[in-house]
């Protein structure tokens, strides 16, 4: 387990909270972040589609887990007393007969339906259910989630400080281990093994960018186009300990950047040091995104936002943007993470974690230089 | 592109007919593998679970992509036109109107919503499209997908081949990665480096187990147990090349095996030779399945299943058990993957990946040893 049982009986016990004041007589969860968030249940089997894992968090007492056998050795290793198992897959019913069993003692179940959510079962099977448990609502518990784990316990805060820790040690190689000539690709390779052995988990997310002016596009894999002299270079990384992300990006020239980029670096860096200056209890999201705003003006790049919750997920709600007027609270762990338009579509991005705590935020990630760093 | 322009005109144009036959006339996807199945739109920002992807194919024409402003510049390179985009996220329209517009067009839309599937949307925008799009039926499209997905072209046997050879390459170096006393964490960590240096793209999907006499939990992130003198080490990976998975493991002795490990591995060895015996076009999943457990008898493990299809993902449909009626055909690309108890709850599992080819099936592994290799 990568907590101790009373961490989980705290979120738990947080869930029934929420769930008492939303009219939740059961939570009826069935996603990775969820089940693992609840149970301590983890695994990169999610990666197969096949098999569909459901846990029920009832008004009361501990949570009911009903999943496929193969699960069912590292479920007995949680906090959990109660698990029911089928062989899985099955040609007809697979886990919905078990599961209706368990929800046919409920009356009003919480199903995450808005924000941010996917349903991970077969809608067909979630429509069945429907039908058969007829006297039965099932409304959105997306809001009890997002609330439910916007605060970070100390002892998350810990593992994902580990993990930001890990990564800035990584990207302070870049040095070693990237150079002018090398394929983008074999950059991407080269980091990566630089996480692992940095003693990241695992690093389910590496994306990047590269350009004299920036980069368009900050979500593709890479290809084998060289680094040139004067490039700037970015890899943002979601690296992983017991399951918790980092999420930060970082930018290099190789060589002396140009004006229009030393300019762009600098406006962001300044962005930045808004957001920290106004991340603090009580603050809205909205605030912070506006504070940045008002330094990069009109030229935000495409990202829609300006950062974001961080944990379990590489993104989690709420956002920084205009709209969101979630209230900041001790413990919070968002990104900040302002993108300005260099020229044409070209754009930098920076991003660095924090955790809201009483006065300024604490900084899970080393502040990247005011000045484009050359290597 | 991972492919050219001919493939994914291939794969819609069959996609087409494919719907012609179910009558629809459109086909509405979101998820991962689908999207890029289709378009060629491969990027791990997915992991973000913030931003909603649409792709609808028309009965006729090209493929229309409905997609957040960050993923156009991605987007504008694979061989799709008409892209539409929208600053996401959204307050309150993440890209539903926009979508609605597609979709009204349309009388009987497929939607995936059978076995294996998700839906990668908020339900409750799902619904609001059902109800603002009264006139128009969503059907389970999962038959067509499934159809369309599980004949493999030569360009993708070819990257499922390069990722496969890539894998056996990295497991030959076990001898010199693996060693008694050593933290189980450090022998998943020193295979993932080697399976990068070898050349893997990427490594989303490593487990394993370790025991004297095999391991009962074959799905969990590993642990600081220290590898014994005479102890089982399984490990079992998905690494990826162009987004396509290997997926198989490979049994080590650390020194002389116990006689029943000994023997359990050399039936799953004789099971998978049944299997590679069975497996012609022609043949059902469950008759592969039925030969191998004909050779392992009533001691299978808890898997459920003895093999799947493989692919874009880990794991696809369909699957080698006895109720799967599927007819294998050429280009077909599967997993035999047979388990077995040892004792109590300790199992032993083999996995190769092959090809179903005009006679016998091409081996995309190198075939494990009959007797379990020590190291």
């Amino acid at each position: 387990m990568d907590f101790d049982t009373a961490e989980f009986e705290q979120r738990t016990a947080r869930a029934q909270e929420l769930m008492h004041t939303a009219g939740l007589d059961a939570l009826f969860l069935m996603s990775e972040p969820e089940v693992r968030y609840i149970t301590g249940f983890r695994t990169l089997f999610w990666q197969s589609p096949t098999r569909p894992w459901f846990v029920v968090v009832p008004a009361q007492g501990k949570p009911i887990a009903i999943v496929p056998a193969i699960g069912e050795p590292l479920m007995r290793t949680t906090w959990l007393d109660d698990i029911r198992c089928w062989s899985s897959p099955d040609a007809d019913d697979d886990g919905i007969s078990l599961l209706r069993s368990v929800l046919a003692e409920f009356s009003n179940i919480g199903v995450m339906m808005g924000r941010e959510s996917q349903l991970r079962m077969p809608l067909s099977d979630f429509q069945k259910l429907q039908v058969d448990l007829a006297g039965t609502s099932f409304v959105d518990a997306s809001p009890v989630i997002a609330e439910l784990r916007f605060v970070k316990s100390e002892a998350e805060i810990s593992v994902l400080s580990e993990i930001c820790t890990i990564a800035c040690n990584a990207f302070d190689q870049a040095g070693h281990l990237f150079h002018i000539g090398q394929p983008l690709n074999e950059a991407f390779r080269a980091f990566k093994i630089e996480l692992l052995k940095q003693g990241a988990e695992d690093v389910p997310y590496l994306v990047g960018g590269v350009g004299r002016l920036g980069y368009a596009d900050v979500i593709s894999p890479p290809d084998s186009r060289q680094l040139n002299k004067a490039d700037v270079l970015m890899l943002d990384t979601g690296a992983t300990m017991k399951g918790y992300f980092c999420d930060f990006d970082r930018n290099f020239c190789l060589g002396d950047p140009e004006n229009a980029v030393k300019q762009a670096h600098e406006t962001l860096w300044l962005a930045t040091e808004a957001g920290l200056q106004t991340a603090r209890p009580g603050a809205s999201c909205a605030d912070i995104f506006n504070t940045m705003r008002e330094v990069i003006g009109s030229r935000g790049g495409n990202v829609g936002r300006y950062g974001h919750g961080l944990g379990i997920q590489l993104t989690e709600t709420p956002s920084l943007i205009d709209w969101d007027e979630t209230i900041l609270r001790e413990g919070a762990v968002i990104t900040l993470e302002p993108s300005m338009n260099v020229a044409g579509g070209d754009m930098l991005v920076h991003e660095e974690n924090i955790v809201i705590r009483d006065g300024a935020p604490q900084m899970l990630t080393r502040r990247t230089p005011q000045q484009m760093p050359s290597i």
